[in-house]
């Protein structure tokens, strides 16, 4: 039952970047507001984003084996997607696994568990998203799965979807929506700028989007 | 019952700038240890400060209509304050909404919810105090009020209320009583400042506040 | 009951300072994986790192009467930790109080509880690693005592035990075994460093710790 | 600061009574859903319901002497309703207060901190919803204040207000607006058994409630 | 984007019933250790336990509507599964959802957010597990889908997906290994039924399942 | 270092059993308010009781091996108390294991994680405390220790101490104060059911405790 899938299909390395240049908030709008992992996760330093291909790990509790099993798989701008089988918050991954993850090119880590040396993480630019920062270390004896579809902190991740994340969390693109989702989510960009400049100007919000008709429909009394 | 009070009265600048000067803590413990929200609301970012009269909004759960409602109300030096009718962690506030408080000379937001785009916020200098950091996204379908009092993380806020937050967290004082409490809390400030000098200078606090004779009074033991 | 032990044991300052240049993943494997307080303990400012001497504190809560008595006992090179008899996440502690400690070389605070000023105390260098921020003032009503064996944070803290507290968190070495935990815990060091060059070379974890054929063994299948 | 008041209104018996019987859910919808405390506010054991009128207590944490000082207050058909200061859940209330409570006419208690005895407590047929089951002692050190408003897990409580509590959690009805919302809470009672024998019939809500064509205006297809 | 699905497979009624009969511990076993929801989703009262296809919803947070839709499509023997686009913990469903869901064959309620009426849903004996209990109210203003894949509680759930869920928690079973997996679990059973003749008698789980020479060569050593 | 102590010391059994029979709020006050485990220790049905001494477990995350190893030292009226070196809510144990304890006179389990088949236990008369009920599955992979000091959600508990528990939660009484403790926790339900029988007639805390004339001095005012 355990195993590793080594051959994965990615989004293209193109249409990748351009959704982790979109940003998290973005990119789950245009694709209409799914995808998003549980607000707990967290980046362990503020500032990095990413857009990256997922190699999913599913790991048992505190054993952080599949991880040096996954890191074979990856390869230049894959992203570790980690769920475990049962809630744990050690500290599964560390500046040592960071060195090998960048040595293959490896951009990050997504973990719903915990992670340690956080500031060699942080000073080697390696950023993560975690439910937990701990330096509780883990074994090396039970088996997982590598690029399996995983459930991870609440949001279905399959091998080779694209991860988008930064400092407003981390959102799941299918690997097969990503081409029409980064069209959406650049539209959404150049609309954005539109009405930015509108507001700047004193443009309420009320009227650019002609709200207040249907606020009145609605009820609303204004003393 | 959904509604929008227009006219409400506001302390005087000084007075809110004043008590913003003086921070949570000093504020929190000038009015008798009141008026705190709870420990869960964090900054965004680290290093802000604020003084603000508060524009309340009461909203269903992951439906942001009112902030464009609100902002309508808001004038310079005004603070958003959010209070929810049912739990929910989604993100209600971003960089567009931000722009348009900053166009009317708002200066925050207090949200017992969740916010998104915080790196844009940082680096608009837009600071945020929230439950939550979600890219989550709202809709806009159902009424709330604005300016109504609401119970914001655990504390009753009027609108007109004084908002004072930090990197501590975040205080309200009644508009009526930020005059009385803004000297209070300055005569703390300078008592402090001479209680620090002599801790500086070698001094117990055992020493400095006459606490060794009822230590020993209630029974405290030395080995 | 309530008692303040005046004379403990310390360990040796240069292996208490050899400890906190370790960091606290490398001290927690090295001594055999215990120790380690619970993940909730976070530095109140990122960068921060300490080797200390622990002076403990049972605390009620939200009192923080015997903080003031503790500092008498604090050191050079000491930190203070602050246990509660009942759950609390009042601010015990703020600028004052760590002037207070600084005066006496106190390093540092590790407390199962609340924290406020920590704007200051980043200013000042005082790092904290708590389980909350909050302003929420103390009194001063009811005796606890200091350098008497706490459980903090889920761990086990005997007065004059080692601290070592950074970014991943804070684990505790008895005092009696610091000499040896040291030792291990820079052979160690000195055995990642290896591992770390062979890793940036490209080689896998799985052939550097020579996984594949437990991996193997085990059933793990590749496809 | 610290107060007690000693004359307050309290609602009609037969409406706090009415109230009481019309349950939480009914009552919160009644009001225009409002008034719900926090979802964390549980029974101590199932099946109780009351409806009474509120004796508060705004007590400091993990210090229950105001809650001696509140029961001189209890008038038959009243309930305490305790807020803290700051975060507790220390076991402020057990056999022998509610024995106290009951000699006085007094039916329960809302408490935002811990409860103990909970076993004799149900014996007795004494209800209580608190956020804790802890045997946690508290101290008689710091003064509160009785029947002032309070703000008790996230709802605004004034004294003389009626708590109705249920298996479903707790809610309050200001006092002055008790008559009218018994009335609407009795009416949709009413009109809940109409509709509940049409659905018990195996008609759907999609019909009784003309859903269909809403739904398809919004977009809903079926496949 | 907003659809029902109205034609779903289920798996056979028996093959249901006796998943439902061997209970949540055993079923997850029988299947590898998947399938499990978070620990979180608790029964609303003891001694309820069911096995039935899965109606699946996803449902804006606060919101209702389709939980009406989804009735609809449930037949006898199904149980609704609903699963938040949005973190909430509103009351979704009470005792009229119930009794239409009885009218129609229906027999539970899986629901990642909260439900009320527990009491009257008791009495009813229609059993839910959830996440809280709150009377909190919804709104019927935002489509969401039926019968579509869900996350829910952190497990990936189809419809027609076998349910099974009793005191210890709830458990999926994907339709099309519900067969292979009820052998097993019935296989598991019998030899359970063995062991625990063995135990009762006074036999050791050491010799029962020769673990002594495998925790000697681990290096266990008795003192 | 992974060890099982066979031979420990247990207090006299009929002072087990008036501990038991004292209960636990009884109990921690008798002691000076100490040795309770943090209130998320809950009972798996209501109404159980017990006083027992301690076989301590030390186990790994998700991994129930040294269960078996323990029972092996359990002695009549024995429970088991099992720590984690690592945060996990698994579930242990279950009816199987609760069938060997009861075959060697063992009396119940305290667990700071999860548990299982909570049905069975009910039936079997099994009482459990513990932090959570899940039917995760658990391995047999790593060592852990019997019979040493453990810090179980939150108190330090050696084997051979005396455990009481009940629905208020779970106590620890040091094995050699256990005698001492008893006689205080008898002195004090005497002199409670003085109390309350003074109570019941009417007579106020404030009076009974002779609290008036504090609470003026300390500024308590009535309105």
């Amino acid at each position: 039952m355990n195993k590793v899938v080594q051959q994965i299909k990615r989004a293209d390395p193109e249409v990748v970047a351009g959704l982790g240049a979109c940003g998290v908030a973005t990119v789950h709008e245009a694709q209409g507001r799914k995808g998003l992992l549980a607000a707990y996760m967290r980046p362990i330093y503020s500032g990095a984003s990413v857009g990256a291909s997922a190699v999913t790990i599913l790991a048992p509790p505190a054993d952080n084996w599949m991880v040096h099993v996954a890191i074979e798989q990856v390869q230049a701008g894959d992203i570790l997607v980690l769920a475990t089988t049962s809630s744990s918050d050690a500290g599964y991954f560390g500046d040592l696994l960071a060195t090998s993850m960048q040595a293959r090119g490896g951009v990050g880590l997504i973990i719903d568990a915990g992670v340690r040396d956080v500031r060699d993480l942080k000073e080697m630019g390696f950023p993560v998203w975690s439910k937990a920062i701990s330096a509780q270390g883990t074994v090396k004896e039970t088996l997982g799965s590598v690029n399996v579809p995983v459930v991870c902190a609440g949001a279905l991740i399959n091998p080779g979807d694209v991860i988008v994340a930064d400092d407003d969390g981390v959102c799941v693109v299918a690997r097969d929506e990503a081409v029409a989702v980064l069209a959406k989510a650049q539209a959404r960009l150049a609309s954005e700028e539109v009405k930015r400049q509108r507001l700047e100007d004193g443009e309420l919000g009320l009227d650019m989007y002609d709200m207040r008709e249907r606020l009145a429909e609605k009820g609303l009394k204004y003393e």
